[in-house]
């Protein structure tokens, strides 16, 4: 089995660190292939970008010239999903539905660290539209932009602890989900500093794939997600 | 006071009725510039469309070189408004939302008349999004494609009355919204079949959008919509 | 065109400050009546006051023997609004839904800043009816009485920014809304001071009026706002 | 004890009426005072008259010079209960409240059958605000007005069972309340009819009154039903 | 009338103390018959002893021999209560919803103060499923265990009412449920300490059971509740 | 990995068919364990008899004396999830929930179809207190008992696509869930002839728990799903 596993960012360093955190929660067998977008900003940190980052991922998987039998979306709380799930027979999983999702099975509510407060309410959105939101206690920021948890992951884990502990006390969350797709390898770290169950949403994804494609089921096609209707394209794709 | 008013269709002739209708609601003194997107397909009928109409009417309102006051989107129930608040200081008025909330000062309920029924989820997506559907009795589909619309104005205004009916009795509505920019000029024909008030949301829209420059109001910049942090963009914008 | 601009309290000199906000508001062409209720308390600030508001409200318009195109109704979080709609073809915008649906336009959630802590649950309840407290962040108090706002302007607004601080860092609101009529002509001040769009009612719901007269829209007749039936009355009105 | 049940119609027959339904439902030793408000329409059905009978609900409470325990508002879907609240130190229990709350200890759902179907809306938005609308199936109109069940008891029963059938079969109702305090009495007949419980709110009323008062409970006096403040009125109460 | 009044808990004293908080609610003539669950927990603290206490109460109440009109399920927050509608005809009240519907009678928003942190979740779940959640503004534990409070009531009630304060503060609460079986009698000092409405379960409870004989209404038998269909049974129950 | 697939009827040779479609769901290398209730009844179809298998199934997983790495509660819409929680150490996973969260991935509403009409409100209100009711379209009954599925799976399969069809075409489904766990290999054919996904439960469940398992997550410990506090049991277990 072949997942495509797409970056939002451009950044390959953060393709890399993805696609080993895909890899590791692959089952034998599984092939991880990690794609970085053909065109967009280095990091996805607002509206404009994910926008940008939601066409370049459907560009992108579409001129992807093998055969594959799952894609996982790993940018967290970003634009694009449904686009995918209309262009492709196979199932989709966006990395924010998967660890909400995940989260659901291991406590009562659980809440999402991010990275900056710009992002808080567009991830409150993605859950509320994803009609995952009623168990979340709450969406915090941890103040570090996308590109800071690469360069600094000691500094990444203590901001991530340290609002992961409000959203126990506080909010009342019983399990933490890593809100960026930068965050992938942190959850060991931050499971045994909080005692809570943390989970990474590309990890998860990768799972749901998986099994989606083993128990061989994929997109309903009958209505939201059909195949687009025949269109003429004015200047589309940019040459 | 000048106002860009967007199609999200690349179809010109589409572009020039929603400026008519536009220019049509305007007060005096306000210079109405419609606007088609520089690439994207000739009708937006799904989200992998819609969201590159998203990011086309972006690039597009970004590349006009002239002053302007405030941006109408002129797609029903599609993508992108929230980038457009990130990237400009003046007023963005989306018409999915303009023609809820006016439908709203009209009577307890309103329902939306659109076009395909792939549309429909797509619509109550963007009203969830938006806060605006707890009055919102229903979302209905009149079997129209967006180009059959212009082809057969005729046609379209029996769809569209056959569905308005079924949901001022069926679904306890008592207002009407045209759930398409294709639909612009059908809602005085409508208004008199069906005896409901029928809120056409290019026109709600660019009357919000004067009101709000006349108030001196436009977009919080204290989070979700602050401008975007710099990035470096990999192949992007096309050449 | 003539809109009737309401007060909900019996002093005189608050009608004329909502009707200066309301004149400054208004396009040029726009008459703007402000009126005083004919019956009722010298401030509404509580159930009691509001309904007996609402009633002298809707026989103060009654009695107005000149030809208008709209009424605004004056009170922030005041009873009443459905039944005008009733009793009048010409629309009706009530400052509470104007307010709280053109903030919804200005950001992602916004929030109420109003008089005293027993207003709070009647606010809460009235944009709960309308289906606009979906983004609503918060409602709070600012503990000043409806005639203090104007005895002292400058203490008003010193307490009016407290709470719409807090609302912004707290709560997350992007946009605060003047929760009284009383607050008129402060927005420009607090806006200035808070750094967030601020929305006064009056002036909001000045330019919806405006705005649907123009586009020829008014309340539907066709169920809740259906005149009401005929009916004998037991001494009502009062001699 | 000695409860107060006040009618919002101003006819004397349906007064009579709804106080001998009060008088079934109270326990020995409870005196039922049956009052009909001192002015307004003689049946409500719409917001303007029903705006009317709050405020004469109110004065006419008021206006009632012996001590007493409790009053019981016996209009169905109508305004004022928050007022009479704020007023008086002993509990107000709403027929609508009292007949939603009594029918969610028997069913898993409960529908409305009022009069017209200009009350639905109302009705709708009167069990939302007091939060017990979440287990509600449906509101149902029988197309009766107020008064016409005076008239015509069989029609009457006909009409609601009709409704009353449609709600359990296909609005999975479990519980039938009679949306009108014209209803009284009927309700014996139609749970015959429909095998379902029929709630008289009424009687439910007078009986959760009556077990307030005997545990020593009344309104909250901490914020929102806080005696009004000192007020100066103009011209009110009328002479 | 005889009601069956049903501890959870298998400690015999606390099903005296709440029997004597059911006869000090009960009217003349109404016999409460205080029941002990026939195998089960010292003390419910949790879903597996809620869950085995829920079928205990069912089996107790089925091999309980006199004829009874009643049953009052005395344990806040616990399962069983849709099984015990199941089995009988006359009506079952829960006291986590005799209390929360009897405190919407007396403020805009109720607080719970319960027991354990733990049990907060559980109370949550069971508000939200009666759709009695609405307007609970918040539930808040004591930290005090079930077995606790009878040990040293001075330090219960001071548990309580640190609570109850800030949930009046905080929370906006206007009305107090003590969400625990076990705090029967505790509520006149609780009341006296705080100043607003304090509502106990036991007590609600059997006002409203005995009002829904009295008014001839019992659990409906048409869908959910139905009886039980023949089955079956493997070494149920036990010797 | 070893996961024991609890029936919660006690009928065998529906174990039987619920343990091969776990297996055939299940991954090379996981072994499963179906179990059958130590006690209870032969078939699940209310509350009384959900409640004991709630506890029946709790005593049996206790009593398992082999170690396992989850367990999958195979009743559809039944209690006792929480439990399980509270009393293991392993992930537990109600196939109600796995299901729902499986199909949110594969449509944008998904519908239910269960065994009799009084399924309805208990799968509704486990769908609800799960948070995983948002885009439940809706919850329809077949009609068949559950002992009749595997007496006739050909009208099992017949009843279950005409339900099915109709919450496509009417309910706007796109997913239809098996809520049943006696509909175990069904999904097959009746994904053929609905032309939609088919999530059964079993299956879902089954690879959700493989997946935590293989993440290295489990049911958090810090509140709600706590171990039990020691208890003093009367009379429990039965001997």
């Amino acid at each position: 089995m072949r997942i495509l596993v797409v970056n939002v960012n451009t950044t390959e360093s953060m393709t890399e660190s993805i696609g080993r955190q895909a890899a590791a929660a692959a089952s034998p067998g599984t092939e991880i292939v990690p794609l970085t977008p053909l065109f967009g900003a280095d990091s996805v940190e607002g509206n404009y970008e994910s926008y940008l980052a939601a066409i370049a991922v459907m560009e992108t998987v579409r001129s992807y010239s093998e055969p594959f039998d799952a894609v996982v979306q790993a940018g967290y709380g970003e634009h694009g999903r449904e686009g995918l799930q209309e262009l492709l027979e196979v199932p989709v999983v966006d990395i924010t539905e998967a660890a909400a999702s995940t989260a659901m099975f291991l406590g009562h509510k659980y809440s999402v660290v991010t990275t900056l407060d710009r992002a808080v309410p567009m991830i409150e959105d993605r859950l509320k539209l994803a009609g995952l939101d009623a168990r979340c206690a709450s969406v915090r920021a941890s103040g570090l932009a996308v590109l800071e948890l690469e360069e600094d992951p000691d500094r990444a884990v203590e901001a991530i602890v340290e609002q992961a502990e409000h959203a126990v006390t506080q909010d009342k969350a019983e399990v933490i989900v890593l809100g960026c797709g930068g965050m992938a390898g942190l959850d060991t770290e931050i499971r045994k500093r909080t005692g809570v169950p943390v989970v990474d949403g590309v990890a998860a994804a990768v799972t749901i794939a998986e099994s989606l494609v083993r128990l061989g089921l994929s997109t309903s096609k009958v209505r939201t997600y059909a195949a687009p209707r025949p269109k003429i394209f004015k200047d589309w794709p940019p040459r």
